[in-house]
């Protein structure tokens, strides 16, 4: 017997250790999961947007399903040039003719846009039907919802499904877009669905949310292989409230998605730094002035591309078009296939453009961008500066018009009704940009060397300015124009491209960007997004106003506030209440002559409690009192009272009139507050609700307050 | 006239826009000034300090302010080997001797020593007798200071010039320690002192703190080169409250910084990359297993580092040994010498051996380090594994006595009464481990080649093993287990080696390093000195128990609460009431009956405020009675009533005696609070103060709550 109490008890005893360890580790596996899940399906839709984007332009017909660079591999060619084998067919192969000539690159134009057609309309129909929450960017929405704002399904299981498929077709199609966005959408949604797993996560709101501040850090880890840049982004872009434990936590998530997706290695080659420089030499003083200048330029570029795209989704949001997704998606895709085509700048995907802009030119590089007149005598050599070739200057006006069809084209596609995110295409306007003023130092400094400026470092021999640097910093100042990122934009770029000696210049050119941003236009595109769909986020910036409490708060003079007393209330009075306002709460009061605040009641416990009551206890009729109170009240010849003290919150956040509206909202930010009372000694006199803290902003700020959506 | 008038009125307004601009932009001139002074003072530092370090091997007779590099570049002179040259004298040749033999040895390890002795001396002597404050790393200090605790004098300009004096000649010295927490306390010294030009900062003790975040991150900037890695220091381990603004100056600062040590550049190397480290072959996933165990090693290396420390620490507080300072500081830089001399890794200075120890065995290597048995065909084929040699078996003995004097050393020093850090002593000690791991793991690969878990990579030939990354994880490993940093961490190792490509390895072990060092004991050595210290420092950890704030509030039943009556009290009431009683405020109430709450007034303005009236107020007289209400009095026959409706904080911070205890600490720690009000149905029942927050956490956690300092 005491034996098998014992067996028992240790039973138990391993059972409480397992469930209490579960309750103390639950946060950490939670996020094991979504870092190893987001790993996963970013991994498979690699390989699923490198085999469509393939197939526009051939099939190897061995094997369908494998991707030109994996075809090429299972015919054991040695030497393949430019990624094309024999087992490779492209189109006009298929059909039967030779790879060059008219008729053959009419052929494949054709395919090329045809295939580009049907992705686009696949993904907008998709989006269309089964999850219209799964278009744009999605970090908008998520960081509202982080906020503390509830959009349901926003991060449901569809919205995962369509988003995941939509984007890979998206990018498969060649539209302007990159996938940054979207993953981080995608890996919220999975943080979302796994936090159901554990109830600690998925019946708290407020811890849910932690849990989905990792998921953002993972997305962003898989999308460019940038752990910490994605810990730092959901630190400094997506979260709200942000404490150590969720650094760790989005840490580790970020660590094993990379981790999982670095194992996958869809095409073994280096996921894990994308754009990776190969030069190394240190940059030179005079190097600062065109980061500034860069920094200039983004800044200011970034502004055009937030206000055109604002103005072109106003337009779709108030006009017929809205209502046209598919049409506006396919009609984009024509344009782009079009004019994207005939330009072998833009006809590469936009990573590998960006990975071309920013390399250095080398020994084996062949495009025309490197077509410069100078020898290399040995592989090791320096790469010294040297007049430009007629190539060169043929390369700068294709990418000038590149530059214009991309900035255009952007500025129409983020917004549409597929799923698309900025990063790429920002990154590739400013590696453009950077690329060509790096080319035009370069030959100034190749032709004047002995002004001052460059004399000490250009006269020497050795790579005094590079354009592929350039290319890099112009890239990190544009992307920061657009989004207003500082350090997680510094430590993206240098995951991404490996350049930790040129820190120092990146951060001159984001700082600078950032400043040129916010003077020229006040928010970055995520919030501007988020103002122009009204959703009620409280942003992050200091109340700069000298408002109290007193003027914000509900009722203004002249009205009645809505109150419930602790103990004189009849079941009736309080359904009329429910039924004449639509409050979410109440406060209760210990008499409406008195006023003194006892404590609040939330509208859904108050319905819940009244029904379960007329259900449950014998007795009770419309004309039962409800008391709030623990004593018990004097026996009477009414019906029996209703006791519900266990509903009422005995400890709402209150403040006085006299309190500043700067210290409300920033209780309001910092506490996560829905509702806060306002009292005068000791005596209620309103409420002020986040809606009333948000509209009373806008309208410090001379904007509609009627703008912000609630619910 | 009217002309006068305009140009006038545009001379004003020319001065109100310069004075609106510099109101809006003196937080960011300030930061710049900081940045810029910090970079100066950095600069300055590790020029005395290469000098100093040099002078304990030798001078430079022509021009002895020069030190051993600049003074061989002077001599023109194209080969010298490990840094000797003929215009550079050791002191045994100063004495006449020849540079080698018995002799030579005796006497450069005698002039070593007592240059080493002079040098601790100056340093311990200085901050005994002019600024205390200046001894220790002053993290902990600087964490408790941003969280709101005031130490006057920390932060004064004697800290300072004590301070960056002292640490120059306590690293001249060879003791083990680093300078990077002091060069974050000399940064924020000057972040404290330049805060005074600027009315809007000096005079706000919130504000303050938030050019003090800024100081911090860039005291980590100069110290290692990393100003990114600074940020995320001072968001991660130093700062408390740390809004996107003041990570957007941060980050500014620490750009400025960056920029200016650069510029700088005391010894024309590369001070932007302090650990350079050359390899960059992709990892094999079988790494992650040593880097795991590195972890677990880091950990447990770091929790006996901090256990021992302490103890040490205590011993020193609270026996006699707390009196000489000067004498410890002597005895351990004469042991520190003695033992270290002998050895060469011990002889190197700490950041020349984490160097080594980091770097590949090339072709040019020929440290008994890289004694391998292999033949370098060419400078750019691969570093195969191979055989170790007798010298890497002499090394591996060398450097296990190494560690094991820097861990011991280093447990002695980090406390000792002179300026030192501990980031560059642990760095050093997981190089050390790493290291020898990593020859470990190499020798198995080489050996069984065939088994399965290296058969992928090592059979190839290519790199498969390398001991230098090894180092650099296990450096990551015990600084983590040390400080317990994550992300921090991975970005300082990264700016500070360039290692971008091994950063899953890096978060790996540093998130192991956490864990273990989290279950061993809860602290890292940080929080562990200001517990020790008995900081009222409010740690951001999750408050978990379920108590109320009725079960906190001072007075306890059966006491009576202090308070002050907004319109019954006289002058004198008050006077006796401030004389009876010490606290900082006092709440004043409707009367002392109904204790409806109306307001809360400090203690300084009080007495002041009375103080004032006395002198300034015609018949104003101890019968007076003071009023907190603005109604006018009704005019009465006594002395004039006292008017004190300015004084009173209107808006003080109240809860209910029913709020949990979690939402208490929660508001105490975002908010900023020194104590909040308690009510009951409007009725003022209590105060909590910070002091009182902090003693129940410690009550709650079993422990003394005694230990906590206030004032």
């Amino acid at each position: 017997m005491r034996h098998r109490y014992i067996v028992k008890k240790i039973q138990y005893s391993v059972w409480d250790f397992i469930k209490g360890a579960h309750d103390a580790w639950s946060g950490w596996v939670c996020v094991l999961l979504v870092g190893v899940v987001t790993g996963c399906v970013a991994g498979v839709m690699d390989i699923g947007a490198s085999w469509m984007t393939d197939l526009k332009l051939g099939i190897c017909p061995q094997a369908f399903w494998l991707n030109r660079e994996q075809c090429c591999w299972s015919s054991n060619e040695t030497t393949f040039d430019s990624g094309n084998c024999s087992q490779w067919y492209t189109w006009p192969e298929i059909m039967g003719h030779s790879r060059e000539g008219g008729f053959a690159y009419f052929v494949s134009f054709f395919f090329y846009t045809l295939w580009a057609l049907f992705f686009a309309a696949l993904s907008a129909s998709l989006v269309k039907m089964f999850a219209p929450y799964a278009c744009g960017s999605g970090i908008p929405e998520i960081k509202t919802i982080l906020s503390g704002f509830i959009i349901r399904g926003y991060l449901g299981k569809w919205t995962l499904i369509v988003k995941s498929v939509g984007l890979m077709l998206s990018v498969s199609a060649g539209l302007c877009l990159g996938k940054e966005g979207p993953m981080v959408h995608i890996a919220s949604c999975i943080g979302n669905i796994f936090s159901y797993l554990f109830p600690k996560y998925g019946k708290n709101e407020a811890k849910k949310r932690e849990i989905l501040s990792a998921a953002a850090a993972a997305g962003v880890s898989v999308a460019f292989g940038a752990p910490i840049g994605g810990v730092l982004f959901s630190l400094e872009e997506v979260s709200y409230y942000f404490p150590l434990k969720t650094l760790w936590r989005s840490f580790f998530c970020a660590l094993i998605a990379a981790f999982v997706i670095r194992s996958i290695n869809p095409f073994g080659n280096e996921h894990s730094v994308l754009f990776y420089v190969k030069y190394n030499e240190p940059w030179i003083l005079f190097d600062l002035v065109p980061a500034l200048a860069l920094g200039i330029l983004g800044g200011a570029i970034g502004t055009v591309f937030i206000k055109g795209n604002l103005y072109w989704c106003r337009f779709r949001k108030f006009s017929k078009l809205g209502h046209y997704p598919v049409t506006e998606v396919l009609t984009v895709t024509l344009i782009t296939a079009v004019i994207s085509y005939p330009n072998p700048y833009t006809r590469l995907n936009m990573s590998q453009l960006i990975y071309l802009l920013f390399s250095q030119c080398g020994i084996s590089n062949s495009d025309d961008l490197c077509d410069y007149n100078r020898n290399f005598t040995n592989v090791n050599s320096a790469v010294e500066i040297a007049a430009a070739g007629p190539g060169v200057y043929r390369a700068i006006w294709l990418l000038i018009l590149a530059f214009i069809v991309y900035l255009i084209l952007t500025i129409f596609t983020f917004g549409m009704k597929v799923p698309c995110g900025l990063f790429i295409p920002s990154l590739c306007l400013g590696a453009i940009m950077g690329r060509i003023v790096g080319i035009g130092m370069e030959q100034l400094a190749y032709n004047y060397p002995e002004v001052w400026i460059f004399a000490d470092e250009c006269s020497k021999g050795g790579n005094c300015i590079n354009p592929g640097l350039y290319a890099m910093i112009g890239a990190c100042a544009v992307l920061g124009g657009v989004t207003r990122m500082t350090i997680s934009l510094i430590v993206i770029m240098f995951e991404l491209t490996g350049g930790v000696r040129y820190i120092v210049l990146l951060m001159a050119a984001a700082m600078t960007s950032k400043w040129v941003g916010d003077a020229l236009g006040r928010q970055g595109i995520y919030d501007a997004h988020i103002a122009l769909n009204g959703y009620p986020f409280l942003g992050k910036e200091e109340f700069a106003h000298t408002t109290l409490a007193a003027d914000v708060m509900q009722p203004k003079r002249n009205e009645t506030l809505s109150v419930i007393t602790q103990d004189s209330m009849t079941i009736d009075d309080i359904v009329n209440l429910l039924k004449e306002t639509e409050h979410n709460g109440y406060p209760v009061v210990v008499s409406k002559e008195s006023q003194y605040l006892v404590g609040f009641v939330l509208r859904r416990d108050l319905n819940l409690a009244i029904e379960n009551a007329k259900r449950m206890i014998d007795g009770i009729s419309v004309m039962s009192v409800v008391y709030f109170t623990s004593a018990t009240p004097a026996q009477s010849l009414g019906p029996p009272p209703l006791m519900l003290k266990k509903i009422l919150d005995m400890a709402p956040i209150t403040v006085t009139d006299q309190t500043p509206m700067e210290t409300v909202v920033d209780m309001f930010r910092k506490l996560g507050l829905r509702q806060t009372l306002v009292t005068h000694n000791g005596r209620l006199l309103g409420v002020i609700t986040k809606k009333d803290v948000l509209r009373h902003i806008k309208q410090m700020d001379n904007e509609d307050p009627n703008t912000v959506l609630f619910n």
